[in-house]
């Protein structure tokens, strides 16, 4: 089978997947395991596929040296219908919730959980223009729990410090940066991420959470959507999305071969350390304008210092193989996201190419 | 790429797909429409995704003959999610709902919806083991719909009319009879349908809503459960299954080139009579005790006279390529879910199978 010569994908989600995981899901697509058929044929229930996800959650346990206190699942409707579900489950129709606001994503969790509990914004970064993450807030002791987003996406930054909540349990969409550095789960209330970053295909999410809060009463509600039922069925107490979670197995399995965490989050820092020193040192042809100590290893926007060269760059870089750098429309500008399936090999292409646009634009 | 002889895959879902279907989307797995890279990496809001997700509902609006005033939508959470999120949107909470309940799914579905709407039970085959469908009934003239599940996948009943609903807006779980057969669609307020049995992998769930409907109050809750909010952005309110959609897609395609519901509709009526006679025509080797006038075209359950055998029917059906043939574990015995993409030739396989087994241990 021949394909053409593939591009660096900046996409910032549904984002690029790792070449061997896409090679070994085509291999065996038609015959799956020896079944004879697809993966996407057989019954989640059946002996086959309960052995895979049975294996991708402890690769995954593994990976994240997640305690034996959190459970697992692997759900449906991505990050942001749990904007709403984590309110329905972990707080009471009259309970208090914290939020920090850092941008986009953290500003959708607020307004999706309204509807299920009093959320209040404990700390905001809105009157920077979300450039920066706050260091210090007040949180309420009250409080069901303190939500945050530790990589906003759109906006660029990254928590690089986990905020300080005391015994409010701390929870935490990590869609855009799970998996992609070593991380102490047992600081943690709630993790959850839409998987179409760092994990498989869309479709997918992944939710890692402490088990006394599986245990909170919630609201009346329908089963389908308490967190405590799915755990008590294994993710399975409705059909799963089958094929995203043979992908995410895979995925847990490259990283793993890649040497786990540790080596995937020194690799990402190079990669992002690299892109930001070609964007400060481009002399102002290139503009990152982030907190330098709030920027994201995962999300790179930028900006031309003339902005009618926006159309120039976009099609010359795809013309170089560089795909999907435009920048989310809230924003303008660039933005190159380089998550664990993107190589230091692309971001150098990227580079190079900034360098010789910038010498020929400049 | 060599793999084993396919097995003729009876499960009951996620079931079979078809073979061009998986065939095609091996082929383009790691480069989609000249893309360079998988249909899975590119952005749900890019030109290439977006002409796909345009395409494939344009496909589906002409296999179905689905009128302009209904609004199609390509979700996530299954058809059980529904359950509950169709009656968060169709009733307001002092509201009234009818149900028809014909076995476990249209259990399922009062269950899920009694959160949020004071569901009824207007009619009922409880009574007779659900061996048939109900043919009259009285349903509350004020009620905010009438759901019904046309095809019972574990009982293996089917509505082969429709519930006579006078001005009550008619809801139906069509999961396992989707695209079986030719359908008046104007006929029903809401038709909905998990895929993983006549429409793609699981993960994703179709929705079909007369547009008056999606103007219904409903209740507070959060933007993600509200089915006009997914109307107004394209089913692109949050990040899609893309990976569905594309394969739903592919699949709409291969059932116009069957030549369409007319057509598939006959083959699926052939393959359903010639299980059922020789069934009916074993001596009563074998038995369905479905009311013949309600049994199911998609889902065949059966029963060995002497179940000491059912073990070696199960291990010599394996090894004669016939997968995935055990019955519900809520009842016991065999069923073969013969979907669409499941051809007359592994029908007759299995046939022909069935006659030398009753032969071997008559």
């Amino acid at each position: 089978m021949t394909h053409p010569a593939r591009p660096w994908n900046f996409s910032a989600g549904p984002a690029a997947l790792a070449p061997e995981v896409l090679a070994q899901a085509q291999r065996e697509l038609l015959d799956w395991r020896g079944t004879g058929v697809s993966v996407m044929e057989v019954s989640h229930r059946g002996r086959d596929f309960m052995a895979m996800a049975e294996e991708t959650e402890q690769d995954l346990r593994a990976l994240m040296g997640i305690p034996d206190s959190y459970t697992v699942l692997f759900l449906q409707g991505g990050a942001t219908q749990h904007f709403a579900q984590l309110a329905m489950n972990l707080a009471g129709p009259e309970d208090r919730a914290d939020y920090v606001v850092t941008g986009h994503w953290s500003q959708k969790a607020v307004q999706e959980a309204m509807p299920y509990v009093n959320a209040r914004v404990a700390a905001s970064t809105e009157a920077d223009g979300f450039r920066s993450v706050p260091t210090q807030f007040e949180v309420d002791p009250q409080a069901a729990y303190l939500h945050f987003t530790p990589n906003e996406t759109i906006h660029g930054t990254e928590f690089h410090h986990l905020p300080e909540s005391g015994d409010v349990p701390l929870v935490a969409d990590m869609s855009s940066d799970i998996l992609s550095r070593p991380l102490d789960v047992s600081k943690f209330g709630m993790i959850y991420a839409g998987a179409q970053k760092n994990i498989g295909p869309s479709g997918l999410v992944l939710l890692i959470v402490r088990d006394d809060l599986l245990r909170r009463p919630g609201r009346p509600m329908a089963d389908i959507f308490r967190y405590a039922r799915h755990a008590e069925r294994d993710s399975m107490l409705n059909t799963p999305n089958t094929w995203g979670w043979y992908l995410a197995g895979l995925t847990f399995q490259w990283i793993a071969a890649q040497g786990g965490l540790e080596a995937i989050g020194a690799r990402n820092q190079a990669k992002a350390d690299a892109l930001y020193a070609a964007i400060d040192g481009s002399g102002g042809f290139y503009t990152n304008t982030i907190d330098p100590t709030a920027r994201s290893r995962m999300n790179v926007p930028f900006r031309l210092h003339d902005e009618a060269l926006d159309a120039t760059f976009l099609q010359a870089s795809a013309e170089a193989g560089l795909m999907a750098l435009k920048g989310h429309r809230a924003l303008g500008g660039m933005r190159a996201s380089i998550y664990n399936a993107m190589p230091m090999q692309g971001v150098q292409a990227l580079i190079d190419f900034m360098g010789d646009f910038a010498r020929r634009h400049g």
